[in-house]
């Protein structure tokens, strides 16, 4: 049993592979660009990621945002993966219409060399943020007593993903300069990336301690590379991260689990492998057969995932449809021998600034409506 | 016994599953702007890529240059996978420093249904280009007898990938258009899928009528797609072209098997499925563990690739040591049993215009080397 003081907590339940009534949802991006009330208070921001993102308030309020329009299972912290390379020192900017980019990236050895790992103190509006949208999201059980609405997922980038954009210094078409290192200096890949696994991991312990109730891997560009090279330069770096998790934190005296996910962005054909590094939970995109992974990889892990975002470009017919195919694919979690798999509905990738938010409704209602259905089999 | 009249059959020989003294080699965008005299013979067609595709003496030119330099294993016809699709009459340019861009995309009904298989005749100069190549490719054997130096390829896009363009109408990100319609309106998508998949047959059998010794498919775009949405949109599609091609061919009065390839980017999770259609080669990204594919498919077909093309801009040893990886992963190809699995090197993906033309002599060198030591053991 998962014992933390919450109105909803399927995911968790989910994450851990307990009972649950239905299939819980959450959307990757589900704070950001589809929904108006998000713009809105982006122009409060002075029309600037990094403004909604280092400014508690507004961070707080646009996390809410999605919950208060769809009965969404878990909020998620609004911030950027790359808010620690930023706090190394790196100059992080998103420039107007464009991707983020870094005024410093690690281009030769000596900016190799002279990196270290953040003091955690410049990160302490992300932490603030998460304090501040847990108690945003108090409110009270049956009885009157205070519990949360949904848990808060903290989150990071992966030490890959984040070393990507730090030698690339902005989004990638081929990860050449990234790649060159790795292959003419590796010594100074493993230099970059054992001090983002030092980073990662007490960046997402002092979220542990700020309040998140699950944390979350985005390793987003471990797809790009070799086989045998994903093993080395991503793979481990992650597994030393989710080893040097809090799993466990307290909530007005109880304890109770923290959940961790991991997500590779194309990590399919090395799903046995990420399913064995010790993550509660792995995030799936859309290329995944769902029925094919749990059936490699549900007694270690739970799943997440897959749908094909484009999916809510269809008519909301078609999103249901679509959805219920997803749900399909898992199957009925429980085992016959009683036990239960774990399945948390989510996008394959972020949602797109395009999407209809009246088809995430037809989603969400798809997802927990069958979902229900498929457990009375 | 491949018959064909080769003073190097190596790459059909491998193609076949027949035994090899050393691993064939080609790459993927082998005549390209990594090289000075490609970008020299562009000058000359007025700096464009078309007026160098148009051109037969040029397309010729070009196409002969990477063997000029490297002793590769194969040539491949210098074109484009949009020329189909530029027949149908959508309107193909390049602008300077862009990907190719459609004046007419299919973004409704009308356009679909106005769709039709291209009069062959607008690409007589792709067909021009295959029979000067193979002229241009002559040389003698030892008895002075006329043959080719090494066989030339034929390709086209699958009728999917052709589609994204077609759709989209340039490159995308996101493939919203082409999926928002394969969602919503899979009677359309379907439409323009049995049109390019009868004209990416005709285009392919005339290739091969013009001496096409080997064809290639590109499904550049197949790993986009949903598991399940890939097999239906992508895989079943090409699967019709492979059954449509013609697999023989006469030269001077010598019948020889064309091997089909088929590449789909991003298509690890579905190799067994792709290794079913029919092709007698599958070609790998650099994501794929090759002594995993070889023990899944290669009772099926042989298998090509799958070098991460970021390796080349490593040093020299680094590129050979990845090369002699890369052949160690796929094992000697004689079986205990006496039979040959077959292997054709490449890289992953095309060659990038940034690789240094020395580093690309060093894979050669070493692929030719450490294959030869690895049959020998």
């Amino acid at each position: 049993m998962n014992a933390a003081p919450l109105a909803n907590d399927t995911f968790l339940r989910a994450c851990l592979r307990q009972p649950t009534d239905y299939t819980p949802l959450w959307l990757m991006r589900q704070a950001g660009r589809y929904l108006p009330e998000y713009k809105a208070t982006r122009v409060k921001a002075g029309n600037s990621f990094m403004g909604l993102a280092t400014n508690v308030e507004y961070a707080t309020e646009v996390t809410l945002q999605p919950l208060d329009r769809f009965p969404l299972d878990a909020a998620i912290l609004f911030s950027d993966i790359l808010t620690v390379p930023d706090a190394m020192g790196l100059g992080l900017s998103f420039g107007a219409g464009e991707g983020p980019r870094f005024a410093h990236p690690l281009r030769d050895e000596a900016a190799v060399m002279a990196l270290q790992v953040p003091d955690l103190d410049k990160l302490r509006y992300v932490f603030d943020a998460v304090t501040s949208i847990r108690k945003a999201l108090m409110t009270t059980d049956a009885e009157g007593r205070p519990c949360g609405r949904v848990p808060l997922i903290g989150f990071s980038g992966s030490p890959w993903t984040l070393g990507c954009y730090m030698v690339e210094g902005a989004g990638s078409d081929d990860y050449r300069l990234v790649k060159t290192m790795m292959y003419a200096r590796p010594d100074l890949m493993h230099r970059i990336l054992d001090i983002n696994a030092q980073a990662v991991t007490a960046y997402l312990n002092a979220q542990i301690d700020a309040g998140a109730q699950a944390v979350m891997v985005f390793d987003s560009w471990g797809g790009v590379l070799a086989d045998g090279n994903f093993q080395r330069f991503s793979l481990d770096y992650t597994r030393r991260v989710v080893a040097g998790l809090k799993r466990e934190r307290m909530d007005n005296g109880v304890k109770s689990r923290v959940p961790v996910i991991v997500f590779t962005k194309g990590g399919g054909p090395w799903l046995d492998e990420i399913a064995g590094i010790g993550a509660d939970v792995v995030g799936l995109d859309w290329t995944v057969n769902l029925g094919a992974a749990r059936r490699l990889a549900c007694d270690r892990v739970a799943l997440q995932g897959n749908i094909d975002p484009n999916v809510l470009f269809a008519p909301p017919e078609v999103v249901a449809a679509e959805a219920a195919a997803v749900l399909d694919s898992f199957g009925r979690p429980q085992r016959p021998d009683g036990t239960w798999d774990g399945h948390i509905f989510n996008l394959g990738h972020g949602i797109s600034q395009h999407t209809p938010p009246e088809h995430v409704a037809a989603l969400v209602e798809a997802v927990h409506t069958h979902s229900r259905t498929l457990r009375s089999r």
